[in-house]
C-alpha cells in the first residue's frame, strides 16, 4: 500500500543531468538563481565525489536553448554526452538509453530543466521500465512554483522518490567514517551555514 | 501501487474548456490575471496546434456568469459549443457526454473555472468511467491556494495527472524534429523569457 | 489504486460542526479571520440550505476554551447538541457517535477547530467506520500552514475527500434548475465578487 | 516639508524607455515575466496613445545585453533610438539629453531594466537637473524585491514620484469624455479583469 | 522636518467615499474580497457612527465599471451622492469639490478603488489646497502590492497620512467612556477576534 | 532635511509598555504569537537590565481586553501602573504623562498593542512635545501587515525612530566590556541562534 | 488502498530525539527559531508529561555539530543517549536500534535536525520493519521549504504519519479529564495564546 | 526638500565590512545563505576591482561571534582590520574611526552584520559627521524582514542612501569602456544569469 524504503547504494546508482544549458536556465524561477547554481554544482561535486556514472544531455545545443553550462562540461569530461537533435523526453534518444543501460545501475538520480519536462518525462518512462528514480528537486527548476507542485505530484505519484542533493549525499555516504574530510568538504563548498560551523570550530581547536 | 505512465498522445486526447465564462473569471484569485490570461490562450493555441479535438461549454450564459470569453469562441468556431441550461458538472449534461464521446477519445485534457467545482467534478466523473485525465492546473484557476490544494489533493487521489500547459505541449510534440518553427511559434508567443532566447539568438544569428 | 468518486448527495450527507468556540478561534491563524468566519457562515447557511441533518458539539465550554460563536446556535436551534465533557476526539463520545448514527447518513461534512484535532480525530475514526468523509478545509482552522499541511497529509492518506464549502455547496446542488434564487443568495451573501457580478447585472437588467 | 503635486500633463511629458533589451530581460524577477511583458507593451501604447514623444536607448546591443526588444522597436520607429557605446547612466550620453532636451518636456517618465541602474541614475540625474522625474515602477525591472525598494527609497527620497502605467494613463488623461473608446481600448488590451467587465457589458447591451 | 501630528477631530472630519462601484471592484487584488468588503462596511459604519459627513462618489456608472455598491447607497441615502460624468480624477469635478466644501471640514478621510488613481488623485489635489488628508488604506484596494507601495508613497510624501480604519475609529473616539457600547459595537461586527473576546467574557459575566 | 541621529542613552531613557493584555494579544497576527512574546518578553528584561524607569498601563482592564499578562507584572512591581479608565490614548490620561514626566527622561522607548493605536497615538502626541520617540517595533503588534506599514509610515514621517528589541539593547550598551557576562545572557535568553553559537562556545573552551 | 488509523497511545509510544545540536541547529531555515525552538520544547515536555520513553542521540558531537542542547540533556537525565561515531542514519547504529527495542514499544515518534536526513532515514527504516511511525513535523527542521516538502512527500508515501506536537499530546491524552491541570499547563507554556485565554478565564473567575 | 544626488566616485569611495563572522552569520535570516554569501563575496570583488580603501573590523573574535570569514580575511590581506575590544558600535572605536579618516575618502560604503546595528550604528554616526554614506542592503543580514525594514526606515530617514552591489558597481564604473572584460567578469561571477548571457553569447560567435 505505500512505497517501500528504496536506500541508495552507491554502487547502484547513476547520475542523469538533463538541459541544464545556459538558455534554458533563464526560464528557471521557482527557485533564486544564487541557490539554484550552488545546489546544480552540488549535485555534480558529489557525483564525482562518489564516482558515480554520470550522462550529460542536452536538447538542440545549437539553437535559443544554448550549450550546456561549461561547469558541468568541465566536471564530466569523459562522461557519455548526449546532445538530442530533437528528442523531448530523453528516454526516448536511444544513444541516452544505452548510455543508462550500460552504466548497470537500476538507481537512476535525475535532475535537469524543467522540471515538468526534461526531469518528469524520463523519469517517468525509466519508472514504467523498473528502475527507481530519485529526483533531485533542488537541483531541477522550472517557471514557477503551481508549475512546480503540479509536476512533483506527477512524479510522486508515479513512484519516485523526492529528495534533494544534501539528503541524497548523506544516504549515499552512510557513514562519516567512511571519509570525514571528504564530506566535510563537499558540504563546505556548498552550505555557507555549514562552512562557518566549520570556521568557528577549526579556529577554536587551533587556538586552544 | 503507484498510478502508471499514461503518456499523452496527439491521436488519442481531446480538450474540454468549461466555463471561462467573462464574469465568473472575476471569481479567480489564485494567479495573476495576465498569466492566468496568458495560460488560457496558451493552451487554446497548443489545442489548435496539434489538431486536437475540443469541446467548449458554458454556464448559464446569460445571467451573472457572463459568456464564454471571445477569444475562445474565435479560436474554436466549428467546436462543439455546449451551453449548459443548470448542470454544474458538465458530465451531467448529455449533450457534453456525446460530444466527448464522438471524439473517439480516451484521454481527455480538462481546463476551467473554478477549478475545484467546473475542473473537479467532470474531470471525477470521467476517471470514474475509465478515462485517463489531465488536468491543465494553470489554465484552471480558483478563489485561493487555500481551495486549489484542496482541489488537487481529490483529483489526484482519485486518478488524474495534474500538468501544465507547456507540460502538455512538449509531451504531445514529442520530437523538436516533427516541426521546429510551429512549436517555437507556441512558445515564443506564451513565454516572455524563450522568446527573448530567440530574438537574442536571431539576431546574433543575422549578425554573424 | 485510487480513490474511487464518492459524490455527495444531498440526502446522504450531515454536517459535524466542532468546536467551533469564542476562545479556541483565537488561536486559527493559518486564515485571515474575516476570511474564516465568512467560510464557518458560509458552511452553515448551507447546511441550512440543503437541510442536511448537522450536529453540534463543544469541549469544555466552560473553561477557557469558550462556548460556541453564537451565530451557529442560533443557526441550529433544534440540532443535537452535544457538549463533551472531556473527550478531545469527539468520536470518543458516545452521545455524539449516537447523533451521528441517528442521521442515518454515511457522508459526513466535518469542519472544526483546530484542523489536526477537533477535525482530524473524528474524521479518521468516522473513516475507520467505513463513512465517506468530506473534510470542509476552509471552515477549520489552526495555528499554521505547516500544521495545515500535516493534518491534511494525515487524512487524506486515510481516505477522506478534501473540499471547501463552495465545492459542497456546488456537488449537493448538482443543478441550477433545482434553485436558482436559493443558490444565488446563498453565493451573493458569502462571495463579494460573484455578489457583485450579481450587482452588475441586474442593475442592467432594470436599466435595460 | 512634502514634495507639491506635480501633474502629470499630456502636453509636457516625455517617456525615456531604458534597455528594455532582450539579453538584460533574463535578469528580471521581481515581477512575473508575463505581468512584466504586458506592462512594458501597455506603457508603449499609453506614450503611443497620448502621443507623448519617447526616446529609446540601448546599453551594448551587440553583446550579450542582447537587442532592444522587437515590440518596442517597431512601436516607435521615428522615435530617437541611442544606442549608448558604453555609458551606463544613460544621462551620461550627450545625444540622449540632447534628445530630452529636443522634446521640450519637464515631465519625464522613465522605465527601464533594471531597476536600480537603468532606470534610477538619469532619474536622479535628471531630478539633479530640475526636471520633474515619474519612474514607471510596474514597467521596470530587477533582480528582486530587496533590490526594488532600496533603489525606490533612493529614487523617492530624491523627489520622483513612483507611480504604474494604470495610474499615468489616468492622470494623463483627465477625463473619460475626451475619448471614451480610445482609453477604453488601451485599458481592455492590458487589463484582463477589465476586458471581461466590458465584454460582460457589451454581451448585454447587445442582448437587451 | 517631519509631519505635525494632525489630531483626527470628529468635528472637523468628513469622508469622501470613491468610486466603490461592483465591477471597479473586480480589479482589487490587494486584499482578500472576504477582508476588503469587511473593511469598507466597517468604514461606512464608523462614518455614520460618528455622524461625519460623507459624500459618495462615482464613475461612469452606466458603463462597466458598473454601480456603486448597494450597501453604501443604503447606508448614506442623504449623503450628496456625485456620479462623475467623466471626471477621473473627482477633485477635478465641480459639485464634487463644493459638496467638500460645504461641509466646512478641513480633514478629509478618503477611500477608493482603485488606490492609485480614485485615492491618490483628489488625495493629493486636496492637500495642494491645504486640506488635511487620512488615506484609509485598508478601505481603498488596487491591482496588486507592487501598485499599492508605488501609490502610499506617493501620498505620503505628499503629506498624506497613512491609516487604516481601526485607527481611524480610536482617534475619532478618543475615550472609551463617551459610549462603550456604541464603540464596542462597531468593532463586534467587524473583528471577527473582538467579537470573540465579547462572547467570552458576557458568557462568564452571565455565568458568574 | 534629515532626521539628526538621536543615539539612545541609559541615562535618558524611558520604556512606555502600552496594553499587553491577555485580550488584546488575539488581535496581533502580523508577527506569529512565539516570536512576539519572545519579543516582548526581550524587552521586558532589557528594561530591567538596563535600570530603565519603566511605566505600565492599561486599557479597560476589567472587560473584554483581559488584564495585563502576568509575566509583565511580575516584571516591574514597582513601576507605575495606570489602569487608563477610558482614554485610548495614552498621553490624554494625565496619570501616565505626569509619571512620564517624573522619570525627567527625554527619550522615549514605546512598545505597545495595537501598533496604530496604542503605540502610534502616544508616540505622536510625545513627539508633538518634544520628546525623542524610538518605537520598538518587535514587540508591538496588530492585525495585520496593512495595518502595520501605515502605522510605521505615519509615526516614522512625523519623527519616531523604528527599532528592535535587538537594536535597543545594543545602542543602549554601548560597550561589551560594561558588562560581557550581563548582555550575554540577555541574548542568550531569547536569541535561539545566539544561544547556540554560546552552547557551541563553551562546550569547546571546556573540551579544551 | 489507504493508510488505516494508527491511533497514538501512551503505552505504545516512544520518541526518538535525533541531533537537536547546538550546531546544527544553524541549518534550520524553513521555520522562525523562536518557534521551533518552542516547539522542540514542548515535544520535550509532552514526552515527560506523558511519561513516554525517549531516547536521545547525536551526531558527531565534538566536531563543527556542537553537542547536544542543553534543554534536552537536561529534561532526560536518564534516557538512554546514544552519540554515534559515524553513523548518519540513527537506524544504522546497533546501540540505538537496541534502545528502541528495549523500550519495546511499536510507535515512534520521531522529530530531528535536519528532516529530510536524520528524521526521514530513521523513519524509512523503522517503516520497513513495521514500526508504526509518526514525524513531529513542527519539531523537526531543515534549509528550506521545498526540501522540506520533498521530505514529507518521501515519509508519507513511505507510510510515516505527519504530526504536530499539539497533536500528538491530544491524541495521547484522549481524555481532558484524565488530568484537567497537566494537559493545561503544557499548552500554557507552550501556546502564548492558549495562556492568554487562560489568564483572561482565571481573572474573571477570581473577580467574579 | 529632496536629498541630493551624491553619486559615487571610485576616487571618493571607500568601503567598511563590519562584523561579517562565522558565528554571527548564523544570526542572519532575512537574506538566503547562499544569496547572501555570493552577495557579499561580490562586493569584496568590486572593492578590490575598484581599488577601493576598504577597512575590515570585528567584534570579540575570541568569543561565540566567531573570526571574521576567511574569504574576506583573504581578499585584502593588506587592509586595515581592526577588531574591536569591545565597542559595539564600530565608530565608537578610535582606531577604526582614524582608519576611515586616512583613507581621505568622504564616501563610505558600508556593509555588515547585522544591519541594525553593526551597520546602522557606524551610519548614523558618519553622517552626524558629514560623510557621504552608502549602505549595501544586499550584503547586510539580520534576523527578519521586520528588523531590516525597521532598519533601513532609520538609517534612510537619516540620509543614508540605499543601494545593491550591483548599481555600486555600475555607478563606479560609470562607463563600460573603461574596462568591459573587468566589469563583465565580476558579473559573470556573481550573477548566474549573466554568465549564462554571455555563455550563449561567446558560444554563437565562437561558432560563427
Amino acid at each position: 500500500m505505500t512505497k517501500p524504503y528504496v536506500r541508495l547504494d552507491k554502487d547502484q546508482a547513476a547520475v542523469l543531468l538533463v538541459d541544464h544549458q545556459s538558455g534554458l536556465l533563464s526560464l528557471v524561477r521557482d527557485i533564486d538563481p544564487d541557490r539554484f547554481k550552488n545546489n546544480v554544482l552540488a549535485l555534480s561535486d558529489l557525483a564525482r565525489y562518489f564516482k558515480l556514472p554520470t550522462i550529460l544531455t542536452t536538447s538542440f545545443e545549437d539553437g535559443p536553448n544554448g550549450p550546456l553550462v561549461p561547469e558541468l562540461k568541465e566536471a564530466f569530461p569523459n562522461a557519455p554526452f548526449i546532445p538530442r537533435p530533437g528528442q523531448i523526453n530523453a528516454w526516448d534518444n536511444e544513444d541516452f538509453v544505452n548510455a543508462v543501460k550500460a552504466t548497470g545501475r537500476r538507481q537512476l538520480i535525475i535532475a535537469g530543466v524543467v522540471t515538468e519536462v526534461c526531469v518528469a518525462f524520463p523519469a517517468l518512462s525509466a519508472l514504467a521500465e523498473g528502475y527507481d528514480v530519485f529526483v533531485v528537486t533542488d537541483a531541477s527548476g522550472t517557471f514557477n512554483e503551481l508549475t512546480r507542485h503540479s509536476a512533483w505530484d506527477r512524479m510522486s505519484a508515479a513512484g519516485a522518490q523526492l529528495m534533494t542533493w544534501f539528503g541524497l549525499a548523506c544516504e549515499l555516504h552512510r557513514d562519516w567514517r567512511n571519509d570525514v574530510e571528504g564530506l566535510g568538504t563537499l558540504f563546505s563548498n556548498h552550505i555557507p551555514d555549514y562552512r562557518n560551523l566549520i570556521t568557528s570550530y577549526t579556529t577554536m581547536k587551533r587556538g586552544s
